[in-house]
């Protein structure tokens, strides 16, 4: 039931086992967390956007909906929600999305980097990072096809629960992009309940 | 210029050399073909939809969108397109696909069994597929994110021209679901051009 405390522009990554809850809250809201899930037993076993997609018929997901894996399984399920408003269409920042993007600001490692280092120990090299489920990201999709990127709508304690399918490495960041987050960095605070 | 033909229902994989240009085509019109994309000299680096989003801002691909790498490089630029409705979200149909989608048909190893057994002799392991870019397929996003598997608006002859912007490994198939063909499956042409 401890609260952790990922400081801002880093992240962090553990082990969730199965049936466990996962609580991941915005304290200061209007920050994003990039969530990465893999197969505890066989990293190569991965949260994937397009399978989440394909099953559940929808890239608006919440309360109800489950994060699949790119081999058929459920990794994780939405079991409750207080923002409802997520991205599962964008790669975490990184180096690269920083020189793209803020040409102007110092470069930073971003959430690519954060997982990457955190994500190492278990095993995950950083070409396997895929599309992160982003919690609090605010991508609308127009009727174009054209995505922008807002501030999140998430206020402060605004948080989200979910469930373990099976045993899982869990990524978590605090976002480093500056138009992720409306132009600051805050911390993310998360809890582990059995 | 020779025309090779991808059978109804099955897949290929070949060399796209840096600068050449893939010529992919409908013939008979209604027909999806899945798209993959490597980096030939280290399969690590793969086609990945998230980071396209992020750099060309938009989930509408068509004419002058390339198409960018987990890496963050550019592997195929969209040099003509004769149809402008592609998918980059869904993931390749699978065994696990047909059991979910069409319970009362017989399964079928699909785009992703297809794709696993062309790209195999390049050093591609089945859990590296990611999600594919789905030539010619139709999947509207409604305004609240609910997808829906529409008949391709492709006629008969519809083509797509990328061009490599590195030497890659392409993996292509004739797509096996029945929903994203409009109910038949029908063959797909390709051509590689200096």
């Amino acid at each position: 039931m401890s609260l952790h405390v990922i400081p801002p522009r880093s992240g962090a990554a553990f082990i969730l086992r199965a049936g466990q809850l996962l609580k991941v809250i915005d304290p200061m809201g209007v920050q994003v967390s990039d969530l990465l899930a893999f197969n505890a037993a066989d990293v190569r076993e991965v949260i994937s956007n397009g399978r989440t997609f394909d099953y559940e018929e929808t890239i608006a997901l919440t309360t109800g909906h489950r994060l699949w894996s790119n081999r058929s399984n459920v990794l994780l399920e939405i079991v409750e929600d207080s923002v409802g408003q997520h991205d599962f269409l964008l790669t975490p920042c990184s180096e690269a999305t920083f020189r793209h993007f803020y040409p102007d600001q110092p470069v930073h490692r971003g959430c690519f980097g954060n997982l990457a280092e955190a994500l190492a120990p278990y095993g995950v090299e950083p070409d396997a990072i895929p599309t992160a489920f982003n919690l609090f990201m605010n991508v609308p999709v127009a009727p174009d096809g054209a995505l922008q990127v807002d501030p999140p709508v998430s206020a402060p304690g605004d948080f989200i629960v979910l469930r373990a399918a099976m045993d899982c490495v869990i990524g978590l960041t605090a976002c480093s992009a500056y138009a992720s987050n409306g132009g600051s960095f805050k911390p993310i605070h998360y809890q582990l309940l059995d």
